[in-house]
């Protein structure tokens, strides 16, 4: 059984290292490869982007333990989701609903026994304490129903704006990545001929076809950028528009950081028009 | 036979992964786990406290390759120290001192025998050739006594500050972690009903009880900050004492950094008393 | 069978995870470790002096799965090399150049097959949808020769420059490392009795020996410094030459950054000879 780990606990420290440590103890047949350590501190959203975004290419079966937990030690509950082909471990807080939303409900449990906690439990780092020993318990075969009372009412959070009107689509920047790429909530775009389609990958809003001659992207304070096959259509460089590697629209510049070069930020606007 | 692995490398050049390459090579069924490679460059003292703080959480058996080596080309000795339930295998520079004093003197072998190095041996990579073999021997069942003579005076470091008179505990500063939470030498403390008990952690002082109410901790420049149960306790970027998943007296702000808020750094002094 | 990862991606967003996962669903049976994904973003060259470093220390049969590519997207090809002992899967882009002038010249496979690839290929993550799954495959044991065609023409990098005339010899700064340690191209070298002999690493040159006495490096701006055996062979704080675990010539400072001390920067001309 596959383990994938992400959290935001950095490599510096021994956090990420501990949990390795518990799970080996508990499960000492399960595979463990890290996802990420490095999530933004707290960033609970960006937690439920990167599940969205890599769990497919993930073998079925895996159990994403992720413990991005800015509640820690306050009421908050923990949670083992169950879908056919994949497990979220962590804690109730919003990360799983990408996955909600596009997997459709989970079988959900929330973490309360004991006998599947390390003793005593902390209030400070729950993610050795409650999660890795569940997401390690579920590897060696535990029935999920033994971990705790299902419950109904997980915590989802919003989903990034997407919606489009008259041959306009309107989003927003979702963050940035290493290389200065900046992700939109723009997608999932697909060329058809001479078309692009989209289907909000969501469902933020019903899918729409837009003529793909003359597409444009509009980001704040009038930087308008062509719509082209990859970044490397333009010169070193210079910032381009195209369709990422989720099926998301992004904004990057050739060799080059769009986030420094455009002074792009989370949450900003961000259109896809035909100004033919 | 699980690995940690512990270093100052960190993850940039080769260096760890060259180690992970010389392991599965001498012991390809040896699994292999990160602790981190990412402690401060040359920091033995970072090192014994990062093997204090995670070995317990570690399957029995485990061996630490800990490779934090300012002393690297130098004379002094490589080591395998093997207590019951754990292993050691890197410099003899007091990395392992937290260990040797919470588990007891260990069985400690001289990384003597050319059998069991690479060849030829480097004098500023020794992590590879003498220190990730000595591992990956012992991961495949090689009799620490072939690795070389048995010695008695290992080297030790200083134990971090820690006493208490007349109701007041003096400590230091430790480190921050990622989250700018400041770990202190203040512990370990446990909640014990209208007290709050501390056995020292690495035996500096006499085991004491403090009555709960009342206590708060002074930092320099006349910092006064309340003992909670955890850093939820306080408004968000409000700073706050509490007991961390360790034991010891941590000080964190609630969603951001004690570090960079309160200007603390290593060695500074700190006072839990009650001021009632 | 061993894969070992090798990229520019860095580790704060998924990519690298979903590498991991796309191979864990391959060929769950094979291995993973990771050499490095911190590599400069684009730096080809850096790929190359990294897998030249580390192959050597890693088991027969590994496969390394290097993914630095600028040149995603565009015509560059996709490749699978098999030398006896190991195996290169990535971009057709210089990064194999110094295992090919060591090694030989390998077996060459063009990356074609749409069978061995995820659909659809995006045009800015090959690393997912074409590399991870060839190596995957590769370690299932597929034979090569089904990925595609077999090619001759191999990218091959400009080699590093190193030199000699009259006694001196002649090189460049190639990078630094973690520690501020910088690497040149001068090696390698092995202390011979009374002399230093130098055998070219990349064969740029034909083998030499050196009077060992009275060898001194000079670097840019008239910096002198002594070539002792190790960097622990000065005071704290000063810079001294040494041959690095690879039997390069590096530039060190003992406790301290060399890059920073002496500003010195990749492309930087360094001499090494007797002015006794």
């Amino acid at each position: 059984m596959l383990i994938a780990l992400l959290t935001d606990f950095g490599l510096a420290d021994a956090y990420a290292g501990i949990l390795r440590g518990v799970i080996a103890g508990i499960a000492p047949q399960a595979r463990m490869v890290d996802l990420t350590h490095q999530l933004p501190p707290g960033d609970v959203r960006r937690a439920a982007f990167t599940l969205w975004q890599a769990s497919r290419f993930f073998p079925a079966g895996t159990i994403f333990l992720c413990v991005v937990d800015p509640g820690v030690g306050t009421g908050r509950r923990g949670v083992a989701l169950l879908w056919e082909d994949r497990v979220y471990v962590g804690p109730d807080n919003g990360a799983a609903t990408y996955l909600v939303v596009r997997d459709g409900a989970p079988s959900a449990y929330e973490l309360t026994a004991g006998k599947y906690r390390l003793d005593p439990v902390s209030s400070t780092f729950q993610g050795r304490d409650i999660f890795a020993p569940a997401a390690a318990h579920l590897a060696s075969g535990l029935d999920p129903a033994r971990l705790g009372p299902t419950i109904q009412d997980l915590t989802l959070l919003p989903l990034p704006n997407l919606g489009h009107s008259g041959g306009t689509v309107h989003g927003e920047i979702l963050h940035a990545d290493r290389f200065g790429n900046c992700i939109t909530s723009i997608g999932r775009l697909r060329e058809q001929g001479g078309s692009l389609s989209l289907e909000p990958w969501l469902g933020q809003a019903p899918a729409a076809s837009l003529p793909r001659a003359g597409l444009q992207v509009l980001l704040p304070g009038g930087i308008t950028l062509p719509l082209l096959a990859r970044f490397a259509d333009v010169s070193r460089g210079e910032a381009v528009a195209y369709v990422g590697s989720s099926g998301l629209l992004e904004i990057g510049v050739n060799s080059g950081s769009a986030q420094e070069k455009l002074t792009l930020s989370e949450g900003q606007s961000v259109r896809l028009e035909n100004r033919g």
